[in-house]
């Protein structure tokens, strides 16, 4: 059985189009892990050691300021490694690295249309850290979830283009 | 560009066929992202999450005896969310729960026969944890990378079939 969009326990099932800006079961909200994305203190020895162990380089590297980070990321079939370090102290990720030290921080899932994303989240009694859909790195359009609520998991939503 | 196979900075490229067991430049050693693991306490809570918030839902549950844990595979794509919570103390997920709490627990890259990729990680100076594969859940042929030296990332390679 394939992921499909259930809005709550008492939704009926209905096929065919849907209607609005709605989603209907048989459209999957989650349409791949984007990435995972990996905290680090040194990004260029992060970036060799995935490329001396695992044969992974890297696609695309960008320094995203609103986040105060610089990240690498490193295709894996239709997802991403995404390596990720601060380039402020006050950004998100040089707190955590501080707190919880190197490794996972987030996981990115890919969607279709972010913003209907977020609202079905938003319905569904989840916790957003963004309220509305804002530019990510590589010309994405993102939103995060906050991990109370998330059994302590930093999600973030992503849409491509 | 796509992920390729170097064992080294010094390593020349060469095309064609392989020789021997020896992974050679353009057979990516990582083939997918297989799962994102995520440390729960209560496994049928964080199930009724994914399917209400995000219409994710079980395809494969299983209780894994040798590693202390039972686990729910809701699939995205060609990936799982891999929902994990202990069933005994001695579990190492139960001390990380205790350590760490929920949340990210490791992640799991799919690659075509786990004996030559845990061969790659040891030759280029990765710390394995499974000196050699061993089973997995769902049929899987698994071995764990040492978060030491991976920069804080526990990571498991897994082979189907």
């Amino acid at each position: 059985m394939s992921p499909q969009v259930a809005r709550g326990p008492n939704d009926k099932e209905h096929s065919g189009e849907g209607f609005g800006g709605e989603l209907t079961l048989g459209e999957p909200l989650l349409t791949e892990i984007d990435h995972v994305a990996i905290a680090v203190h040194d990004l260029d020895a992060a970036i060799d050691y995935y490329r001396d162990v695992f044969g992974a380089t890297v696609e695309h590297r960008e320094i995203v300021h609103s986040d105060g980070v610089e990240e690498a990321l490193l295709k894996v079939a239709e997802s991403y490694i995404q390596l990720v370090t601060p380039t402020t102290p006050e950004s998100p990720v040089a707190k955590s690295l501080e707190k919880r030290g190197e490794g996972l921080h987030h996981v990115g899932y890919r969607v279709a249309d972010c913003a209907v994303a977020l609202q079905a989240v938003k319905d569904a009694g989840g916790r957003a850290i963004d309220d509305a859909p804002r530019p990510g790195s590589r010309g994405t359009t993102v939103a995060f979830i906050h991990p109370k609520g998330a059994f302590g998991t930093l999600i973030e939503l992503v849409q491509e283009g």
